[in-house]
């Protein structure tokens, strides 16, 4: 079983821990070979100090366990500072830069008895600039999304069971469509920001990344965030469609395989209702570019007056404001998201939950692009919680996908809903499952 | 000169400085010379690095001017990381520690030029527990308002020109106000909150005090918040008057002072329009008490987890959701909120600024209050910038703050309306220049 054990998902291996079954030494061992073995390829990871990891793991072992995350190795996105490991933001500027002092969201995982294996690669800045060299662990030769490249990725090719990103536009979500993950980006504001380095506040935002349902149950717990501990309904679900007012951007393949499902949950039982966006939607996208947009006006200062030369010209570009961004315009891109997030989550009353696309398609080709973030967007600037469910699968077997989103706060029910889903889902293939 | 340089503001030192006729060394020294002689009644600092502030102000004299903040001591409230002096948000659990890292508003000063002279006493964590020893320079029988209490306090006694705070509640505007010193609360969000202990992301606002407008605009400039270059305006100011839901609250001191200014700025030819808030703003305060304590329940997770034995009961308290706030609360206060903001930014178009109070009245008697934030609660929920100005005194000649306010995004405006009201206001009062 040894040679298998990084196959495991955290919830799997939290209840082998518990049982005595299995050693945290065991398992980040494991990890720590598959990481040898893959990542030469892959390229998840901007730093990985194994030895501090095996020791921490041994701590663990040593010591009563904290809860259901104890032991559990976490890969850490590079924009999110750690105590021990560098924090690099992919930026020259910050090349072995050690912060010293763990970010909010890692000081949690910490505190309950997390491993926290190492540093995972992102778009500089999670932002803009320089790419990642990570690849898709489906495929070397498609991109695993960004910015949150290497906590997708290294989820997917089976490296560490857990990992944190951030999500500004489609930064969580997207590579979790890519790679095949699962994953969760919170209700906004839910799991505190503090450590990370920041791009637009109204947006930032901590995302999960996890293989099971359940491993996201575990983290959402970790933080707080449930109202009611989730489980299985047991009657027919009712759930939301939405095709977002970029729909038509959607692949073939992807539109098909989201029908398809429809069609099958129907059979199944669920009952579907199409949610409403209207034309006050239209310029949604746009509008979270704004604030987006706005939110690099200020972010880079520090680094614009102090090392100009290694700033990558996209910052400086940001912070002169180079779409002349004026106060009014900001003000309205902010007043007609918060007016579609009224009209959206008034329609969530009757509903366990609202399905959509997480990307346009499966991982485009090349490392020069990370693919787009037009399905994202939306419900970032909503500020409302989203999970990504490696539940479609294009005739190439590359993933595609599952977005359910609900409204603030109802991180519960929207897992509720995914476990009550999961039997009649497709959802549990890896990379290294197939031929 | 040099007995009395203390008593300069920012911007007369900067141009000073600017004509070589002050090195940053003796401003820098006399400031220190002045904690000396009034720290151990104010009790407005919690660390302060004499010899490291000599010698950033030593190399700051050595090299070429960066800019008006150049070779300027600023104070920094103890809840704001810096890289050098420790960081102990008044909190037992963070005694002596240090950071090792500046704050995103800490490195763009340092970056200009600016000395960080040392850290301010604030409110435990900013939000709760342990009260700062600091009092008020007007009288120390007073409190000097809090969270941000050694920030105000330090700026009113003439031992620091700048200084920075946070605000979440009220805790910029109203320690100005209490201690009579110029304060702005900008926009939030446009300047980031990276490395600031948060308390509640959609609430919390770095905050700036000086000693003249001159003062805030420079620290405007510096944060890159001006639209324009702020001017003095020749044609007739047109004001809003706004007297907020909780008006019967203040006291018929504050009152009459406020309705005295209008009087006397409207035989002067400001023209006055009152701005209507109805009964939609009845509970705003509410609202924004709902969204702070909802960040509450995740802002002290960490500490919590890992030193509970050090952590006040005021922070578990709100961890284990005291008040029992639900998803539905959270988001009805969010949304009632949003639409305040709608309603009262449409009424900016045809105003240069509003008028109200920054403080029900003058500073409370006694060091176990910080006094009420009621005239403030409602204007960092609607996120708008706020200007506390020492225009308003009571028959004792103690400080009773005037607030001037606009919407989101119009700090220029905001200082051309002060720049022009300034000539007829009675703002240029210092406990030193009392009998």
């Amino acid at each position: 079983m040894s040679d298998s054990l990084w196959q495991l998902s955290a919830s799997q291996a939290s209840a082998l821990m518990a049982r005595r079954d299995l050693t945290s030494e065991a398992y980040v061992r494991a990890c720590l070979q598959r990481i040898r073995a893959q990542d030469g390829t892959v390229k998840a990871w901007a730093s990985v100090d194994e030895a501090g990891a095996i020791a921490q793991a041994q701590a663990c072992d040593a010591m009563p366990r904290k809860g259901p995350l104890h032991g559990i190795p976490v890969g850490v996105k590079d924009v999110i500072r750690t105590k021990d490991l560098p924090t690099q933001f992919n930026s020259p500027i910050y090349e072995g830069f050690q912060a010293g002092e763990d970010a909010h969201c890692v000081a949690v995982l910490r505190a309950m008895g997390a491993v926290i294996l190492g540093k995972t690669s992102t778009l500089e800045f999670a932002c803009g600039g320089q790419f990642p060299a990570t690849t898709n662990p489906w495929d070397a030769a498609r991109t695993p999304g960004g910015s949150s490249s290497g906590s997708g990725a290294a989820v997917a090719a089976g490296m560490v069971p857990l990992a944190l990103g951030t999500q500004t536009g489609g930064s969580t979500i997207r590579p979790a469509a890519f790679c095949g993950v699962y994953a969760l980006k919170p209700t906004w504001g839910s799991v505190p920001f503090d450590g990370i380095k920041g791009f637009s506040p109204p947006l930032d935002t901590v995302g999960f990344y996890g293989r099971s349902t359940e491993d996201l149950v575990m983290l959402a717990q970790a933080y707080r965030l449930l109202e009611d501990e989730p489980i299985i309904l047991t009657r027919p679900l009712r759930l939301g469609i939405c095709q977002t007012p970029l729909w038509k951007q959607a692949e073939p393949e992807a539109a098909l395989a989201f029908e398809a499902l429809i069609q099958k949950l129907g059979q199944l039982g669920v009952e579907f209702q199409p949610v409403e966006l209207g034309p006050m939607y239209a310029d949604i996208n746009v509008w979270q570019d704004v604030v987006m947009q706005n939110g690099g006006r200020f972010a880079f200062l520090p680094e614009a007056l102090t090392t100009p030369q290694l700033l990558h010209d996209d910052f400086k570009a940001k912070l002169n404001n180079h779409l002349g961004l004026k106060g009014a315009v900001i003000r309205n891109a902010l007043d007609q998201i918060d007016r579609c997030r009224m009209h959206f989550e008034a329609q969530l009353d009757t509903l366990d939950g609202v399905l959509t696309l997480s990307a346009p398609g499966i991982a485009p080709l090349g490392l020069h692009t990370q693919g787009m973030a037009t399905f994202n967007r939306m419900w970032t600037a909503l500020q409302v919680p989203c999970i990504n469910v490696p539940a479609l699968w294009s005739s190439a077997g590359l993933p595609i996908g599952l977005q359910l989103v609900h409204r603030r706060y109802e991180e519960s029910k929207l897992l509720s809903c995914l476990l009550s889903l999961m039997p009649h889902l497709d959802a549990q293939r890896n990379p290294w499952s197939q031929t």
